[in-house]
């Protein structure tokens, strides 16, 4: 009977690099943060400050580094199993990894309607994620995205919802939905063309948040996670955190104005926030893919 | 075999309350935000669009704010409880409920040498917060506090870690160490007094972290949360979240001058994370408590 | 000899509206944020608390959402006109406004290889700007874009600067030049094709930035606003902000490695800060028109 | 008849800075992030790339970070007068300077009921401000604080405005008044207790909104203002922007509550901006000192 260190782990966060392909002059870019976090045989540095066993985040950080310089980049879902593997094969007690990566979009600057060399301005603010762990022998990759906002002016509608004595909404047929989306999905192993895969899914999963016509946030989110699935046999789950963005309609009845959901005031906070995963019913589940990492 | 839903939440997140008690010239107030979600038998809500089990969140919003007139808020454990407690009882198809609540500080502004009955300025950006979680018949609570930010100008050592091929960093035996300090705890049982708890856990953490001379930032961690579970039999487990807030002693040899750990850099990213469980041995895990939070 | 009011304004800040054109099935939509600010004879309202004149802040944010309904916002430039004139002609005692509207662009998300009709996918982080500013019968407009982020991979040096006892920068021949543009341009009159002539002026800046070589972001900056008023008579001056976003070449010689410009830290803090006015030398200078404004 | 440079600055933007007084065992700290900008005779930079002249951002870092190890940095005002008399008397073809450097508040951590000799924890997020400008041998300082965020829950009011068409809000004797305030005040000299005096006027401006029955938010500012004029003859001017942040009476007639000024709903946006000038009538304005500061 005691106290004890329970799971833990310890890395770099926020490492923000930028790879420049120069092998011909029309250059391409990857624009990376990466995080790392080592897990293992570490109590003696949590009891003791003993730090024989703790490669430093420093250490860690130089590692990203050097390894964008030894080997192309290539996509981040690579990446991410590169510098876990080398950080669980290579440093004494450790066995376990998590990386995450972001990756920001770049497109080339247009100049006489062709896009430049070696020059270029930032996509939107969307980034795609993969978050990598090893433990053991074990491999899990769950890439996503975030930062995805999209609105539907029409067809979505809200209605049948059960009234008690707090209850104030008005039901609609008609409003609009804006959400946020940030998506994560679990690959069931890991010989994938990430890239194509990424670039399927999100386009699913905006076809399905488009042509959905939407009586709940719930319904959007069941059918987005649903399309990704039956078009993707290497995914297992996808999991979805959709903040509903209220736009509310303004009532401009005070200077007798109508307003058929014309005008509307776009709040920030509150919002609804819908959370869900959609899942295959055949498959493991996997809590040391999903474990720490802040989504539901 | 097919596509199915799995674990899921809804609910109205970051609604911003202010509650000023009047009973005296002499106002008190309670500045909070609170988010709210919901759990249980919802299927027909993501499948078919069918909202008659779903309270929307617009409801969860009025709620809060009817209860913190139908009855002084308290502490925000206690506010959580009775939110918690009343989704699950009273919602149909509802069986579990997860209430976030974040706390800020106000003092009242001195005036000729005494606190001004109702004129305040805000508090530092640290936060106060609970997480409770309702799950049928079980009750959870998690509290914590955010954003505390913390500095030792002496006292802290980093050396005797691996070395490889990677490695820069040097060695030191005096270097500050800064963080900004999440952490939450679990309670055994809801029998607690919230506010004297949460008090003194705080303090026996800061003066943890002030009087240990650190060897690696893990090991203050480690000595903050055994201080607190030391001196506080209701609490199960303590969950820190630390940040490396890197200072970086500047090399002013270029102009010739010493600087012997006097003139720092403070850098943003990256940074170093470290996270982990110090915890009793002798109690039941509960990852329900946990479940979805963004902490490690 | 005593004290007074001096110059003043208020408003109500940071009104978010979203329009809908629902004139076809095919919709369209403006997502704006709206600030506006009301300046006068307004000595009694700060002297003695006298409202008389104060057209409340509540107030303009309505007139802002009415007049979205009342006739077709158009380009923001005409919608600011459209307030500021009525707030100096309507209300009583106020002789100047100041309108500030940012706008947020969107996309239609491609369904079966074409634009949704009314589903949309949020554009890049920039926003387009304008500050109109009535000052009794004179009426400025400063038109602008924020957060449009560039970045060259090479065609850019920096060397040939003064040194003194704290210098350790290296010169380059060769480095990346990255910013986030904020660009402002004063308008000469209001007979202006204001959509037209935003995009031309952004994609001329754009084109200036790629295909300058450039010896210091300040001539970046210079070719940028010349570019921009050599084929725009209606603009008399351009004013630029532009963080220099350090890239910062990481040197990995500790592992043997080269690094010819491929790898890069890319630095949150500090950054460069370069500002400056292009203007016309036979234009008749407007401190009102920028009064202010945050830019330089 | 062409197109010319205008005014311009280039510098350093938000350099972090932390240094460590060690000459007894009980440290103090200051926590400054520093700012720097040059003006002068920059054609040559801007128009050709000859950066002959231009003193490069690193090298302004790097002069930061050695002025703080070659004399203590004392109050914020003297060290940014240092660096600017600095620059402008050294630097070729440098005749003006801006320096702008926020503080961070620390404390000591408590640690058997006294402040521990080398371990802090982070005051407010209020940060007390200067803005010095060299401007040949004229010098300017204009000293504030930001994000002083102060809430009276009784003690104002609001009516007696002009009513028009799109007029909604209703008169009230009793709201809640919040705010946070930015204030910047210009120094006739320099010869000033600096750091005497900002404790002063700022307790002097908090007791003013504390006690003010307030009509108005304007008539706050202008009561703080002038309550900061009257006991401080060193000071020429106060400017003020206070965001009216906005605490609504949350309506719960729904459930049969009477709410008497005591649950709030506390937004985000849109906020009432209230800005102006209180000044003596008998200085000299100074244009200089102000220029490109983002204040009213």
């Amino acid at each position: 009977m005691g106290i004890v260190m329970g799971p833990n782990q310890y890395g770099k966060a926020e490492v923000r690099i930028v790879s420049v392909n120069r092998d011909t002059p029309r250059h391409t870019i990857k624009d990376l943060t990466v995080s790392t976090s080592l897990r293992g045989d570490l109590d003696a540095v949590h009891l003791a400050g003993d730090n024989s066993k703790c490669l430093p985040t420093d250490t860690q950080k130089n590692t990203i580094y050097a390894f964008a310089k030894e080997a192309p980049i290539g996509e981040i879902e690579s990446f991410a199993l590169r510098l876990g593997r080398h950080f669980v094969s290579t440093a004494e007690g450790i066995s376990g990894a998590r990386i995450l990566i972001d990756e920001y979009s770049w497109e080339r600057i247009p100049v006489g309607g062709t896009g430049h060399d070696h020059s270029f301005v930032r996509g939107t603010d969307e980034k795609r994620t993969t978050a990598v762990t090893i433990d053991g022998d074990k491999e899990y990759v769950v890439s996503g995205l975030r930062d995805l906002v999209v609105l539907k002016s029409t067809g979505s509608e809200f209605w049948g919802y059960p009234k008690d004595k707090y209850t104030t909404l008005a039901e609609t047929r008609d409003r609009i939905l804006a959400t946020a989306v940030t998506a994560r999905w679990r690959y069931l192993h890991t010989d994938v063309d990430w890239a194509k895969s990424f670039e399927s899914i999100r386009a699913t999963m905006l076809e399905a948040f488009a042509t959905t016509h939407s009586l709940a946030l719930q319904q959007s989110l069941y059918e987005m996670g649903k399309a990704a699935l039956e078009k993707h046999p290497e995914v297992a789950e996808v999991r979805l955190s959709l903040p509903n963005k209220h736009h509310f309609v303004v009532d401009l009845s005070f200077c007798g104005l109508d307003n058929d959901n014309e005008v509307f005031y776009a709040a920030d906070r509150p919002y609804g926030l819908i959370e869900g995963v959609v899942t295959r019913d055949d498959v493991e589940e996997a809590p040391r893919a999903w474990y720490s990492l802040p989504e539901f």
